[in-house]
């Protein structure tokens, strides 16, 4: 085995979400390698299941800044992107062969999840190269909008957002759960367990936001204790069957 | 900017996926190290959906190899892991304060997005040590077995296995789809181009199969295009919602 503590591991442990990013366009060949990357994540049976569409146009980056927030760092990274599970080239192939493509949960499960895999990898590509990057989880608040932006056709599901570019900032790092509350041994813990470790997590998360000068912080489990009352995005699971889902 | 192409990018290229291993074990400190790293992906308003089990137990390894195909990797590997999406946390925070947890499929997506970008994370990490791994997605075979190996509460969803441990074979890179099959501009291309793509990709894939030895190789698109005229896992969508993941 190599050293445990790397430059790899020091870059991945680097990371910061930028909100922030300096106009800098983000070149071709820089993106073509990040992609290049991204595609060597693993993929379920090789089906590589995703896609990703670069948006350039002023007016359709305003119009999805517009609906994820509104969130103006949309409109002025350098490169955005919008990541897409795909079963177009499946659903294309199958109908070719003369045959049918009725599959159920698991075929969107694994758009989601080789998407996700690739969209990390590629960040991590972009991060080697000193670009920041942001999710931009809000795509999802509007997804017929983004749908009519992007012409997305029966089998393609938008995920998310990425802002890609120089970053214009340098935030600190936002307190991650102990690894003893993600990292369990041989078998799921008691709730009793889980709230334990979150006790001491909640303080640190606390200090955090005082430095960052909110004014009235609130620990991460009492955040997420007041979360989930109201369903969230509940036009999702109609949007993602319309497209050709079947959730079952 | 850095140089484009890096060392990081380098590995990143580099991956494989490793389906033999040595019997070398995973030392805790390298396996703690990984997870902080994986920790630091980026996650929907810092919820944190995941969790992963560790799992030791010759016994249960031997369970999870056999209902995943079988696949004696899972038993012969240095570290075995089930990749969990988790809103357990949430649900509990949520009951301490006497508030509902109505969710939809919002939050089961934001889980199965969470648990890849920390997944694939917590992989290059283990990568840059030297380590080689395999995702297991015949994990989803049987999810109520595995649920049962693994005792999971209610909003714990198990999503795919991965096996950690020093390579014992170094494998040829599987080809990826080109990048213009997956980078689109402004919005997604007619299903003629997404064909025409296709067509180099299967030239070069059955070449890369006649190379393995594969007796009758078969073009990429054509075995997709045979793959989903039955529904896979049909299981899945019952278990997760038994799970008490509200898919609508």
């Amino acid at each position: 085995m190599n050293d445990t503590r790397n430059d790899v591991i020091d870059l991945l442990l680097r990371h910061r979400s930028i909100r922030k990013f300096r106009s800098d366009p983000v070149p071709d060949e820089h993106v073509r390698l990040a992609v290049e990357a991204g595609q060597m994540a693993s993929t379920s049976s090789a089906v590589q299941a995703y896609s990703l569409i670069r948006v350039r146009d002023r007016a359709t980056r305003e119009a999805i800044a517009e609906l994820a927030g509104p969130q103006p760092k949309v409109v002025e990274c350098g490169a955005f992107f919008v990541i897409l599970g795909d079963t177009r080239r499946h659903r294309i192939a199958a109908a070719r062969e003369g045959n049918a493509y009725d599959q159920r949960l698991e075929s969107f499960l694994v758009a989601a999840i080789d998407a996700s895999l690739f969209a990390e990898k590629m960040v991590i590509a972009f991060e080697s190269m000193g670009y920041g990057i942001c999710y931009i989880g809000g795509l999802r608040n509007d997804t017929e909008r983004a749908d009519e932006l992007l012409e997305l056709p029966e089998g393609v599901y938008p995920l998310f957002g990425l802002c890609v570019g120089v970053p214009d900032e340098s935030p600190s790092r936002r307190p991650r759960l102990p690894v003893e509350s993600v990292l369990f041994e041989e078998r799921y813990p008691s709730d009793e367990a889980v709230l334990h470790q979150l006790a001491s997590y909640d303080e640190g998360y606390v200090e955090y936001l005082k430095a960052r000068g909110v004014e009235t912080p609130v620990a991460w489990s009492v955040q997420r204790g007041r979360a989930y009352a109201e369903p969230k995005r509940t036009h999702l699971g109609p949007y993602y069957r319309g497209k050709g889902a079947d959730l079952r």
